[in-house]
């Protein structure tokens, strides 16, 4: 049943949990509808019962869906049912702000493991975690089988670093360097560049 | 010819742009293909010239796109003929790293002005701009005519910050906060949520 799924379905389904868990903590119902969902989300109701209907039968026609019920198959769809423990590869002020955000751990991640290779950062504590040389990264990868790693590198080093993960055991990987990157079949790369955000906007802006 | 051009070709002519820069920078030739651009960025040479298409011909058969030319068409598609001036709401640490970051300016953006509405962040300098206080926003936004802000508050403020910023003119929002924000039909709004990113990325591996 939850084979061949289109990313872009699986891609929602974070957006989904994300307004679900935002309404279990206004904590005033038990339950909501792919209509309300749609409304807040702006996503018609109908994409949203197809999207989750790719994954069971989650609510019933006229009493919609259990909140807390739906945050938890979704929570297990995704693979949240424990905290991932994620490598983060580059101390500069990014990787910094990205080391103290407290949002990771409530939803499934945490930042474990610090990389860089100035010397005036290695060594550094950054939130209770020290900077560890990139010399490091391959065993460190390897002997915690780490599944995952966030890139906060400039350009000119982000491909190679995606090398040396792959390389020691990586399987998922946030790029903050704005840059392509490539890697071989299995590996997911996702890429987070504010510029390539703006740039979409400008668009549709009177210059 | 540039009507009704689906968003998510909007989407990618920056990635191109971005690729061709690259491709620019490295100076060792001066044109290239859909070919060779798809083989880079993991799409298809046949959606390349497709999206390119809606915009007009800017390619032979056979000789392929001259680079430096390309990317002007794309700059003036993309409204980046002018550096876009910027302001940013939140002065904490993801804000801060975003006012040092020295990879917009380059491609056509420019943080100027920083808000914050903690007494101890206001008057403070952050690369070289004041963080002025919130209550300054509506004056600053709608007196410069700024079109384009960045949200690197708490999500708890963020809805707001967007009403506020709307009602003094701005056109388009990049918000790092993490929830889904409303706004009027015509405002362009843009996410950047590390969190689910990392989720749609966990469904594929074995927990």
């Amino acid at each position: 049943m939850t084979h061949n799924i289109p990313d872009i379905v699986i891609g929602r389904l974070p957006i989904y949990l994300r307004e679900l868990r935002r309404l279990q903590n206004e904590g005033n119902k038990m339950t909501t509808s792919s209509h309300e969902l749609g409304q807040h989300l702006g996503i018609s109701s109908a994409q949203i019962r197809k999207d989750l209907s790719h994954f069971g039968e989650f609510g019933k026609q006229g009493t919609g869906y259990h909140i807390n019920y739906l945050i938890e198959q979704l929570r297990q769809i995704l693979h949240l049912g424990t905290v991932w423990p994620v490598a983060l590869i580059g101390a500069g002020s990014l990787g910094t702000a990205l080391a103290y955000y407290d949002g990771f751990k409530p939803r499934g991640f945490e930042i474990r493991w610090i990389f860089d290779n100035a010397p005036g950062k290695v060594g550094n504590e950054i939130n209770s975690m020290v900077v560890q040389p990139l010399e490091e990264l391959e065993d460190t990868i390897s002997n915690n089988k780490i599944a995952i790693a966030i890139i906060a590198t400039p350009a000119r080093a982000a491909q190679e670093i995606v090398d040396r993960l792959v390389g020691s055991g990586i399987k998922a990987v946030l790029s903050y360097a704005p840059l392509h990157l490539t890697a071989p079949d299995g590996i997911h790369i996702s890429y987070s560049d504010p510029v390539t955000e703006l740039q979409r906007m400008s668009y549709y802006l009177e210059s």
